[in-house]
């Protein structure tokens, strides 16, 4: 077994405390990562929210990160020692099923194995993720980094970019595509680079008329506070795609009505049981769906966009030991617009 | 004012009586209409239940009608005395909103007007509907009946018919794709014959193992029992297309669960609220969309494809002095797979 340091549950609260923990010895297929720089995203409140330290499961969170190759199995072929890697929230699959075989790892129908959480398919381990020096993972589940992007600000994009990402590049959003983005968080922000860079007119909706200077500066053409119910009703379909990223349970309908005929509305921020009125989908002959993460083509099409486009994340970049000043702040959704944690200070 | 005869809610029950009712003289564009045929639908039970003999607003249901033009006003250009028509559900709308001038009356902004429980747009009276021997329309709300078609096997696809015809239309339902028709009713039915005739792998979803032998009948490939779980496991992500009739409240997840990476579910059966998990979206990037009656374009294209296909629905016909009975027996989803009320019995 390999060592490193990382940063993992408290069993009595939310707090993470900082540990050693092992690694796997790596397999022929397998990397050894120094990681770098891991993003701070809303799931990894979720898992801290509703893990049991009494379940005998360590939880060390952390799904979306950069860093460098430090050693390499005999049978890797994509990577070296020194080469600039990206990991998402999978780090394996069944390789067999048909999502697999489609490239869509994230919908295998035998699961995928999480980056953190998640059960190890040979040894049965729980995974442990990206909030530590080090993580070992199978090559295929590794993206080269591309050197136009700065490691510490693309490491959002393997996480809330590809969810924001996903949605836009299957629904074709292009020049000439009315998108609007409801909730200017994380992935908010990320969905307006991409689709302003995608040659979208695109709007932000939010309840803070605070942010319509960001959304401005981000390249959004259009801005819509959604407490208003004038500006509200003026712009019923009004957007051919609307990514709805707002992470509390919400009434879809008022989103819904903005949304043009034969649209769509891809709710990404809140995952889980919603109620929707299916007139709100009849009239006007809308779509409701989903996404979060991708499969690895589309997650590896996403970062060679990023770097033509120059996309990576609006990040505060703090010492991973200030890592549960982080989780509290975002708890109070006081970050613009993503935590990253720079792991040097751990060995 | 013109009278005529129709069935009325009784304002003490759910019954309907035979009572004297009055329609407008003809405006220039209307149409009288000798009402020959008319379907009995879910949404009359609906409207039935719903109705409050107190609100002054009488109720005559019925808006699934075929029959024969016995007048016309002076501006009318595309029917004349004797022409055989064929009405659905609505029969106004403004005609100046962008819905309206896309050809989608049924979304016009300032509502559509109902065929019955609607508000005339000139004179504000409620709009009572088919179960009459005599209906006053606009030109623009009738569509000339193909003499292909049998009167009374074509009222139905007036409401139920053009309702499951636009989600398999807008869905481009053709060779090759795999369609699942959840629910084997009024819509249902009219579903299997629609994909058959298109040419979609089709198959039907029911807890009746008894209606194997009407699906195939009807021309379907395929045959699911919804209530067991081995078969429903064994054909996740098979259907590119689910058209849910099921009228009754229901979890969609299980039939979410049948649809194709990509694919969609239409739900026409149930309009209201309906609880989803956007994970049974997420995975498969599924859509969930809705859809009831149609635009006048693609009502008058339903109607062309029936004719050239020969699709009707599959009825029993009775007088229409039995509305009370068949109404019992549609509570009970006894009719296999429409009640057409014979409006000959009315003078």
């Amino acid at each position: 077994m390999r060592t490193t340091t990382g940063w993992q549950a408290d069993g009595t609260t939310t707090e993470l405390r900082r540990t050693r923990l092992e690694r796997r010895d790596l397999r022929p297929d397998d990397l050894a990562v120094r990681v770098d720089y891991c993003g701070v995203c809303h799931s990894d409140l979720h898992a801290l929210g509703s893990h049991d330290p009494d379940a005998g499961r360590p939880l060390v969170p952390g799904h979306e990160f950069t860093g460098v190759v430090t050693g390499t199995g005999p049978a890797v072929t994509r990577f070296s020692a020194g080469d600039a890697v990206a990991v998402g929230n999978i780090v394996d699959s069944c390789g067999a099923c048909p999502m697999c075989r489609a490239g869509q790892e994230n919908f295998c129908h035998a699961f995928p194995t999480l980056t953190y959480g998640g059960t190890d398919r040979h040894d049965g381990s729980t995974t442990l993720g990206g909030y530590s020096r080090e993580y070992v993972v199978h090559e295929a589940f590794a993206h080269p980094l591309p050197a136009a992007l700065d490691p510490a600000a693309a490491a959002p994009l393997l996480c809330a970019g590809v969810t924001v990402w996903e949605p836009l590049h299957t629904l074709g959003v292009g020049p000439g595509t009315r998108v609007a983005v409801a909730g200017l968080g994380g992935l908010g922000h990320l969905a307006v680079k991409f689709a302003v860079a995608l040659g979208a007119d695109t709007s932000v909706i939010s309840r803070s008329p605070g942010k319509a200077d960001d959304a401005r500066r981000l390249g959004a053409h259009g801005f819509l506070v959604s407490t208003d119910p004038d500006r509200m009703a003026a712009a019923r379909d009004r957007f051919d795609v609307v990514i709805d990223t707002i992470s509390a349970p919400h009434d879809l309908g008022p989103y819904l009505r903005l949304v043009a005929m034969d649209g769509t509305l891809s709710q990404v921020g809140h995952l889980g049981p919603v109620t929707v009125d299916t007139m709100d989908l009849l009239v006007g002959r809308k779509k409701l769906t989903s996404a979060g993460s991708a499969g690895l083509p589309a997650t590896a099409a996403m970062l060679e966009f990023c770097a033509e486009h120059a996309v990576t994340a609006d990040i505060e970049l703090l010492p991973s030991a200030r890592v549960n000043e982080a989780l509290d702040r975002l708890r109070r959704n006081d970050v613009r617009y993503r935590f990253v944690l720079d792991m040097s200070d751990l060995t």
